[in-house]
């Protein structure tokens, strides 16, 4: 069980990093990140390497039973080579520079980045890889981070290069992109340019592609350096911090390539809902990889300083959130960072040690997380082992994000939406790819998935066949990984196994307040006045177990063998069906033919696992107390205001409680 | 009578075409708008023209007897065009290009764009300018819009051409300008920029001579295209596709060049008073080029997909709207588009062959609209010819849109908000500017007339001399044609015919939510906080049957002569006069010193025509049913959610009914 | 008593300049000035000037018996100007450039530039610099007003030589900035950027600096063309007008340099408390620079035309509003401008001569209050002399200001929420930075400072010390002034004095509505869901004289010597303390750990007056009628809408009354 922060002592002098090895051992540290942004301290220009500061600190972290997690440095370049260099910063859509100041000013697909970052990594490479105290290597930081698109030149250059490799000829990419739409056939890969500002739409698989060639290009960066560190004979494990559910990165395909997970988590608690959307990522990240265990990189002890407002955590709830993450897998508890700095933007975030010293809260609850850390016992790896699975998909985001839909969809608030109504009842979930082996589960949540290729859909329905529920849900099985119609209308993979046919996906207005809103120009150019308050904004339906109030979509439907569980009530499609379920080899398909609300989707879920036979994973508790399953050992954890107890189990606020076999721990 | 939509082939295979044309045959399709954004097949390279296909689809349409409405095909360029000539890329008003991978990324007044545009239309009319399938030449398509204005280096070089042809010297410019206002007296054309971005409000004539040279520049293109395509021996009528009152273009002149109107038009499902908005695009477009057929060239049979929320119309509304259409003088119902694309951004726009095939109620509700108006009789051209006019006049819009007045006004808002009130008394009305000729009218309704010509007010003073009923509202001649006071005050043309003379506009704050509304980045260039709730916002006037509710202006007006009609009454001007009428010749002229809300302007217009002895088109209808002449027939329709009984005629939910001579159709 | 306004003859035909006159003798103007934006007719080519008809318009004052304030007309560079050099135009954060048209067109750092403006000044000063009318010299106008920063080039290159001078070695300046954090470290000033668009947050020393750079450089243009003045042999007082609390220059520090002050207002007539934040700028300018007179440069006579609504001024209120300047320190009442304009952005802003004539209420109300400031005694030097002192800092409002933060704070509104509160007691209020003498007051009130340099923590101490009585509130003491934490936490400067050290900032969620709010790209750089309604929001507090509501920061902060006044009740923090008092030496030293809503800030400083024996101007009074103290000359306005009685004294709306000596005048 790891334990400590980023740790960044070029912004000290030595007579402090002698104090904080002393302090860290105080607080029960056992690894730092060691040099995430010293590019400008260890290469003070090209050519020229300083190491001698960067020994000292690691010799002494080691002496004091510290481990190095070492960075490569290489996310924020110095001012002397984007100075050299300009033509590796980025550019936003509307050309306009990232100007250096900040951080991550470089074009993922520069080739001087590329070849500066290389000789960077090269040289700490074959310094470190052999150091004793180096027992992980973290590569760059958060890549894709503040910036998520580049256009610039690089860009247009690198992007060009990715669709030649994917299409081989330029027909190839004319069909999958439906180029004769708006005359935009191209005779040659040398007329493509990112998807920078256009006067109107711009075309919508273009736009995805642009999003998997970014993906890629992110990851090729990974690769480029963790290549290099393997080439200087290093074996310890490779890593780079990823950042929940984050867009510019298709994490399904980059978990691949890590030899451990970590993450960076930033709950908000100020929403007292936040610590489900926590559970959110940390069951995504234990189902990245499942059977390996993952860290929790980054976390705040107190208050951040990038929201506009910056809530102090209450006292405990840091504990909380950290042992939830332990509870749905992670093997390591790291902040951002060890010691709060004194200038930079990012002095008001709290930190293991405050600038206010000692004698805070935060210290001592940094402190005694370290001791009850050090006391855990062994824990079994988290694995892929739930009886629920949710379908959670870049490819299906992407697509979904895209403009000149029926209704503008936050495809990341739905599956949280899903997910939280989930978690409500106490019940364990997975996260999968519409394509992975979905043959350990009773019951798969497939919500919205607008994308669906061949093999996703056959797996779907094979799952069903073989005797598993599925539940898929409205604006489904739209497109083909083109994002183009498949000939013969809609649903046309998944309709037969759901016996109904859809004619209309009937767009609601979004409800006030909600992510799920939108604006748009206008045909013409000319900005539309937006009647919120006009039309259709819920769909209630009457299910089997109550009436449950659908959003922004009331499709309508027709059976073709499927039973009907509940039909719209009011509205448009009044009387309509809007609920059904269809049997399917040893199995059932479920299709909703709207998208429900918080309430609605417990509703829902709740019905499909009570006729499926699935059980909380600790009956009985209130909503704000979390229980979590790793291996044989269940977690409780308050996560509410009040005190709570449990069979016996006194639960204040923010308390946790391991049980194992029955028996606490 | 048309019927059809725009049909592109280049999107489909060979075999799809004649599946096309025996499902138009079964649509009673008469004539399709062909090749709009086939450029790029076209013209697959500078120099190269592939026309087989074209040739083929022309072909297999006129076997089928289906007519063309051949496009030119200019409004996206190709990729290759671009890549060749970058520099005929447009640019917004902050130096940032539009890039290609949408349409119409052209700079209206690019050398390159219009020798390319040339050398196509003159391939494509030398072609098919004798082909008996085509009946009309569809030039471009929807010039200006999404791309409003182009502030690029090519637009730099024509506005100052277009500037030294209307000016001659630049005295003359200065002297219209004002530029001794702010040091901005220029001592050469060659000085003067678009209205780029600049430090704080930009020169308001100048705002204007860059709308006006706008509008002439995308006109000119169209003139260039009609020249090429006449001197290829075409004589089949020429059109562009208009969009309604389309701010960028002044219609009043582009209507001279049309050989027959045709409209874009796409009310909102969602707003019960769209089909209002839809009336007053129709009406408009009857009175442009009256005595002439207009057709609706697109409109949706059913959602779209650029919207927030694109709600499907309702059973009956597509066939009401069209309806609508021919009552206010269509001859003509086409749609964007025939067949719904699989690709692109388009592809959930609603066609007329959905994606989802024959067994939908879109394609049932096509099929019907065909076969009822082959059936209809033949209907009196679409003239001017009602008792009441209505003044929309662009170069007020233009002025009236400029910053740094009492208050902001939406112009195409005001006027609607006028026409509606007027519309839901069932009354006919035509369009007319401000210098056309009034004779014929009963009530002349002039709003807002910010920007008022000599020749315009002489006209309306002569209107009402005549004997006439003149209404004249509050912030109405104010300026001249450059955008400056007339010296000696406010009013200083109508004043003595309204016998009044005004002091002051007193704005008014804007009631919340409305399109009158701005923000202001302050005279200092620190943002202004709106506190949106403090100030006056309602001025209401007791007039002469009942209360009005004055919004937004509420004017201090002295009485020179004229009658008092009303008085505001609370408020800043508690008292104060609000509503007068003077003698003027044989006529009335009145004035109302504020801006009424939508029942206000009703109220008032209700009165006015009521003294003038003006009626409805048919009487005792409720307001959601519609009544519209056309020669000697009348149309009702029923736009409302709940069937209607009048005249023992009975009228479902988006029914109507032909009435000729007191005798049903 | 100066009387009179901007005149811009330039914009009339000669003809119009004698009616001027005569017109300005009725109103009883006695100085103007002149020639604010005519550099393109002074100067119609490069090294070509034009005097003749300058000289013609000042000898027509002259004799007409008006004073001439007479402008440099550097503000608007000719046409020509920025045509021949383009490189002197200003850019935006994103590298947009401001383009003519409007006005303010230059980067202040250009070179191009300040040659052509000396040239201009030179030449102006040479031939007025002894002409009798001359009484002031205008320098430029607004100085960085509409472009508070510029971006360019031009500003890169003199930023870098500013810092150059400032730090001398780079290390100093990486030292300062802490670029240590996010591997900013620089090795050449050669590789400084201004604060441009970057990927995330900037360097917040950076910022500062860049903003200290502005202030100075913009400084350094007025110094340029005071020094060519001088050099000229003209002895007249030099100044450049003010806009009150302007951003983006530090007036403590301009104020240095004029030898007069002068100032531009512009108070919303709808929001019926503006008339108090037109005192805090009336104070304001009075203490700048004490003991010297000021004149309000620029007001409206009544609606403006720069806010979305442009109201009217009632009745009363121009002149109530000018009063309350020569209550608080002005020598003179100007106007912009004398002639209202026929063209142009601002033709709809009012005049002294208005467009509609000399009929309207406005000219009458012009030449009253020209008769009566006429007729006013000679009033006392304004003066720093009041018995409280309000603390306003620019350097703390622009570190202040920077993102990053536990809250977002806006330091002029809070101030102004103080000033308010004092105002509406009635008490007389003087404005000093930290660092001023304070050895005059009794109490000192020092809200939310931030920044507080040694210099400033130790006067401040001393002060108290000295037997006065401080009032410090939330976010005070944190940062030096590169904007970086002091070693040891937070309040290590004033904590001992205040008996107090504080733990945590505590931020709560900014109430709805108010200007204290933000919004945040989030940490990852997708936007964050901001749910406004989750978290605390107020933070109550129970204090000596009752309830008080704190909102924006509940700090945490422990006794350590101090007594407690009031605790928070409620909340995150409840029962902890919020409200202390510390014996200092003679004095004492209250510390409020959060930031009152606007009726606790007067219940807190009524508090504080009380203990400290402080006593209104003027007792008895209605919130709505202001008492100011000029020497011994007690003013009275009634700024409400009703008319009062007070001491037998009737004051109608917007009335006031010199009393002198307890003796009316």
């Amino acid at each position: 069980m790891h334990y400590g922060g980023d740790y960044n002592p070029e912004q000290w002098p030595e007579e402090t990093w002698h104090e904080d090895v002393r302090l860290m051992q105080q607080a029960g540290v056992t690894m730092v990140s060691l040099g995430i942004f010293a590019w400008s301290r260890i290469q003070p220009a090209e050519g020229v390497f300083d190491f001698a500061w960067l020994d000292t600190v690691i010799d002494l972290l080691h002496e004091g039973g510290i481990a190095v997690d070492l960075a490569t440095a290489t996310a924020s370049p110095p001012p002397w080579a984007t100075t050299a260099y300009p033509q590796m910063l980025p550019q936003d859509e509307n050309g306009a520079t990232y100007w250096p100041g900040s951080r991550q000013q470089f074009a993922p697909a520069s080739p001087e980045y590329r070849r500066l970052a290389a000789e960077l990594v090269t040289a700490l490479a074959n310094r470190y890889a052999k150091h004793p105290a180096v027992v992980m290597w973290h590569v760059n930081n958060e890549y894709g981070c503040h910036l998520n698109y580049d256009y610039s030149d690089n860009a247009a250059v690198a992007f060009r290069a990715w669709l030649a490799g994917k299409y081989t000829t330029i027909d190839a990419l004319n069909s999958a992109w439906g180029t004769d739409f708006w005359s935009q056939r191209y005779t040659d890969f040398g007329q493509i340019v990112p998807p920078r500002k256009a006067p109107y739409s711009r075309n919508p698989a273009g736009e995805l592609d642009f999003k998997r060639y970014t993906s890629d290009t992110l990851l090729s960066l990974y690769l480029m350096e963790k290549n290099i560190i393997r080439g200087a004979g290093a074996t310890q494990p490779v890593t780079t911090n990823f950042m929940g559910a984050f867009p510019p990165a298709d994490y399904w395909r980059w978990a691949q390539e890590m030899d451990v997970i970590t993450d960076d988590c930033y709950p908000d608690p100020n929403d007292p809902e936040s610590f489900r959307i926590a559970a959110f990522a940390r069951d995504l990240m234990r189902s990245l990889k499942p059977d390996t265990p993952w860290l929790l990189m980054e976390q705040a002890t107190n208050a951040l300083n990038w929201r506009p407002t910056n809530a102090p955590k209450s006292p405990g709830q840091m504990a909380a959130l950290s042992m939830q993450s332990i509870a749905r897998g992670a093997d390591g508890i790291l902040f951002f960072q060890w010691r709060q700095s004194r200038a930079g933007s990012e002095k008001f975030h709290s930190a293991m040690y405050p600038h206010a010293g000692t004698r805070t809260r935060t210290w001592r609850e940094v402190v005694q997380l370290g001791a009850e850390l050090a006391a855990l016992p062994q824990l079994a790896v988290g694995s892929r082992d739930a009886r629920v699975a949710l379908v959670f998909d870049w490819e299906n985001w992407w697509a979904i994000s895209n403009p000149d839909h029926p209704v503008v969809l936050d495809y990341l608030e739905l599956v949280q939406r899903w997910y939280a109504s989930i978690h409500r009842q106490h019940i364990q979930v997975d996260f999968v790819m519409p394509e992975s082996d979905l043959s350990g589960y009773t019951v798969v949540v497939a919500p919205h998935l607008y994308l669906l290729t061949e093999a996703g859909a056959a797996n779907l329905i094979a799952f069903a066949a073989a005797g598993g529920d599925l539940l898929v849900t409205a604006f489904s099985d739209v497109v083909d990984e083109n994002d183009a119609f498949r000939p013969g209308g809609y649903l046309t993979q998944l309709g037969p196994s759901l016996g109904i046919w859809l004619e209309d996906f009937g767009a609601l207005v979004a409800p006030a307040g909600t992510s799920n809103t939108g604006s748009s120009a206008g045909e013409n150019g000319v900005p539309v006045a937006i009647a919120a308050t006009l039309g259709q904004v819920y769909a209630p339906l009457d299910g089997p177990t109550g009436t449950i109030t659908g959003t922004l979509l009331a499709e309508e439907i027709h059976l073709e063998g499927a039973e009907l569980l509940g039909s719209f009530s009011g509205g448009r499609l009044d009387e309509q069906p809007a609920f059904t379920v269809n049997a399917v080899g040893a199995g059932r398909a479920y299709y909703l033919a709207t998208i429900p609300d918080a309430a609605g989707c417990e509703t829902v879920t709740s019905y499909v696992f009570e006729v499926a036979g699935v059980e909380p994973v600790y009956a009985g508790l209130p909503a704000t107390v979390e229980a979590a399953r790793r291996g044989d050992t269940v977690v409780l954890i308050n996560h509410g205001g009040s005190a709570v107890e449990i069979d016996a189990i006194d639960l204040d606020p923010f308390a946790y409680r391991f049980i194992t076999d029955d028996v606490e721990a």
